[in-house]
């Protein structure tokens, strides 16, 4: 009798829909919690919420078939603003309005190293032709990418067609800018209508997306030329991607490092004047420090994701590598428009003029207890500070908070992303299967519990908090920090600030290394104004791979 | 020499921070996957995955070691606006300048039933002080208090120097508008400077909170005068707190239903004209329905929340609950004003104005396969649609999108809120301790993953979105739902659309039951509108339980 009693109650939970085969026991409660670093269960509370977790598995197991596309973003959005009042009070964005007139000297730079303001003057004043600049980019890609292998897909269809209708209109007198008729690279995250968008992964390697993301529509309006999508390392980490490493053009036996790799490594060879990337923790910074690109990082929601790759939706940001901070400027001023398909995207004004080095006495803060010590390239470091000094500005010592153990904040949300890659293993697919990759770190993020993850987000506001009264008590509005070696590029991806990485020297090796400068939320032109100054004072940006 | 090998790894984990006393096992994956309803992991996986994922538990343990003051909210924010071009144009927030000049048989309505329009026509017309009216209330709650158990806090002292105050400058020529002078209770999770704030919890129940909340400060500047704190379900669920449940005026035998217990018994019982309650997922609904009081839970993100208990950030609402749709509307208006210490808050204009009839003809959507169906009270809720025909509105039939199982949202950020009640198991000393309670409903939360959590919140977007593009095809304001009886309020509480729940007819057992109105977001003045229509065509509004 007993036993037909339990072979019903076993009928009737697996007709009622249970998924799983086995029931849950008091064991298998303890067993998760030790794995899920819970401390706090007694035997009478597992017991009273065995059914519950039972209930709950069962929704879980449910929840983990239901596919959602990429392109869906939580309910629940990042805004790093803690005081919306203190917003850029305009909403406007604009760049200059037109390219400056350029020196003789600077108009005879040659092609493949100008900057795109010298482009502009060139294409303004008839030096060139924007069908001349696009083929010579094109050339120089089919040249140089067998070597480099930074470009998945040339748009030279698209290229060419945009070219001449820029050169048409331009005779026509419609000028839509300094970005009119300059071409340009965009990480192949960033869906093109027309070309596959392979996230740089196997699993999407024949993938179409049907539109223009936001900041390639909004560079198409600017006048710009999209002449290639760049590599990234698969599915945003790394410089491998499906076909090959991404190479650096200062050592084409090493990797561009990435994520954004092909972006950087195709503008320091000077195969595009300047290309799109994106950044969730270092993915500018890191190709560009090691291929000697400038990189800006803008604020979270300063730029549309519309159409990119969603990785970690409170985290990711698209910015401009370029050779000059004065090009990311005006490549900033051309993407930062307001679009409300990103559904962080915040609306903040942002009128671009050419930079101008800080005045004289101008405060200037530095990250005293790491640049003070000992670590990888303190000596090119060091030297920045000293020529800051040099130009006449302050330099003030200043501490950031201490950063918070939240960095599965980033893998959560990446395994959310990709819930359907590795629940179907098609994750098999990806080239890298090591532990320090993503297949193995979706997996692992799948045993973080929300309530952690929700607990997290509340240090990360705490952080943000910090980081807002240390700014305001050391009242700078740019701070110098090591690219790599300091809490400064985690705690400010965490926190959304904008910064702006640009080389400083060469390591023992050769290849380039990097200093940055991070600013106030919405405080692009600030960084810009003082990485400027720095360039204007130091050749690192003006010397090239000798190889292209 | 292996023995010897494996004590020196066991003493560098251990040297190394370890907090876990015991290495996770490859079975414990397994187990805890079964738990978390992960059923892709092969064997290779989790061996590749061991090591990390006891890093991350060990991260987890340091996490869950941490305590963070429950206003501190995550960095992650809900916003229900998909198209923030089509919020309300202006962010002004005004009630009518005055109360209008009331008709004299509403002049004579007796105190405890009289309206906030009428009370603020009695005190603007010199037929009574505020002072009178405080007087009169307070005496009310000391009677009726020990029935109903409605009150947690008399605040006569802040009260009587207010009244005073405000009789003082009405003297003196100075009018604050429709509540100049008026008596209001406050949930007892909205803090008061100069009273504890109990949450209704015995873990709480001595805490003070020295700030005022945000709804208190905006009611104080319009002049409403704070009498009481009124009862809430210990931590917001039910109606039972650490004193006692509180009682149904209708019926004292019977529970007033929760969570905004105390504020909708005793509006029901006169013992207030207005207060102020909150709903998370039914709690302004739930005892309004019961006590026959008028609820309205206002948007997502339209009412600060500061100074009020973090329960569910993202689902968390701030409403009045009063005899009338007319009042709820003037009580919204006066604390709807923009407040940027609520990291939900959004900017939107609300410029009330007394409340006229639609026009004929006007398109009122309805829940057609709930509503033709059979469930309780479907023949109070029939009459509804009936008189809204007959008043010459288009009952239009609408219906809703299907549910995603995204319950655990709440109790996800509910277990986060409580995470260090839990862990410290001072949860002990709440008077619930059924499976279907708090401490439990925490612990269970406590296994769910974070990526569930992110997945379930990319379907609450498509649910937005699903619910957006109804109304939009619907062409309607407001729609007609039962208040309980269908998946409208679960919905609503997801996606932040506002709704007004009014009483419609009695039950057999003689407590009332109602009717909701539901909007569109920001959309309150419509569905007011609605509910004022119905409610001056019927008498529910005007009838009261006789023992008051």
């Amino acid at each position: 009798m007993r036993k037909l009693y339990l072979v019903l109650l076993a009928i009737a939970i697996f007709a009622g829909g249970m998924a799983v085969n086995e029931l849950l026991t008091k064991s298998d409660l303890f067993t998760a919690a030790k794995v899920l670093g819970l401390d706090f269960l007694d035997d009478d509370e597992v017991e009273l919420m065995l059914e519950d977790v039972q209930e709950q598995t069962e929704t879980l197991e449910k929840l983990g078939k239901i596919e959602i596309d990429n392109d869906i973003s939580p309910a629940l959005v990042f805004n790093p603003v803690l005081r919306p009042s203190q917003l850029p009070a305009s909403s406007i964005v604009s760049a200059p309005a037109s390219a400056p007139n350029a020196l003789e000297s600077e108009l005879n730079t040659p092609l493949e190293w100008a900057s795109v303001k010298q482009l502009g003057a060139m294409l303004k004043s008839g030096k060139t032709t924007s069908r001349k600049l696009t083929e010579f980019y094109l050339d120089r890609i089919k040249e140089h990418d067998p070597t480099l292998h930074c470009i998945i897909t040339i748009t030279e269809e698209r290229a060419l067609a945009k070219a001449d209708e820029m050169d048409r209109e331009l005779a026509a007198g419609t000028y839509r800018g300094p970005l009119h008729g300059i071409p340009y690279g965009a990480k192949d995250l960033l869906a093109a209508k027309g070309y596959k968008t392979t996230w740089g992964a196997k699993p999407y390697e024949n993938q179409t997306i049907d539109v223009d993301a936001s900041v390639i529509e909004q560079l198409d309006a600017a006048g710009a030329i999209l002449v290639a999508k760049t590599t990234l390392g698969a599915l945003a980490w790394g410089d491998v991607w499906y076909g090959e490493m991404t190479r650096n053009p200062w050592d084409t036996t090493q990797g561009s490092s990435g994520s954004s790799a092909g972006s950087a490594s195709a503008v320091a060879a000077g195969l595009v004047p300047f290309a799109i990337g994106t950044e969730t923790l270092g993915s500018i910074v890191s190709p560009s420090t090691v291929c000697g690109t400038t990189g800006l990082r803008p604020t979270f929601g300063r730029v549309s994701r519309y159409g990119a790759m969603a990785l970690s939706w409170t985290m990711d940001k698209i910015g401009p590598i370029t050779r000059s901070a004065e090009d990311a400027g005006v490549v900033l001023a051309a993407i930062a428009n307001y679009d409300e398909r990103d559904a962080h995207a915040i609306r903040a004004g942002f009128q671009y003029e050419w930079p101008q080095a800080p005045a004289q006495g101008t405060r200037i803060g530095y990250y005293q207890s790491v640049m003070d010590g000992d670590y990888p390239f303190h000596d090119q470091d060091s030297i920045v500070l000293k020529t800051l000094r040099g130009l006449g500005y302050e330099l003030v010592p200043l501490e950031l908070p201490d950063d918070p153990d939240i960095g599965f904040i980033l893998s959560v949300e990446a395994a959310a992303a990709f819930d359907a890659l590795t629940r179907s293993n098609n994750d098999d697919q990806l080239t890298r299967q090591i532990r320090n990759a993503w297949p193995n770190t979706f997996r692992t993020a799948h045993f973080v519990p929300a309530v952690a993850y929700v607990q997290a987000n509340r240090l990360r506001r705490q952080l943000m908090q910090d980081m807002d009264a240390m700014l305001t008590e050391a009242n700078v509005d740019v701070y110098v920090n090591p690219s790599w070696h300091s809490n400064s590029l985690f705690i400010t991806n965490m926190t959304g600030h904008p910064a702006i990485c640009i080389p400083n020297g060469m390591n023992e090796e050769g290849t380039p290394t990097s200093i940055t400068f991070t600013g106030k939320l919405f405080g692009e032109q600030e960084i810009i104004d003082v990485a400027h100054a720095y360039q204007q004072a130091t050749k690192w940006d003006d010397i090239h791979p000798e190889a292209f």
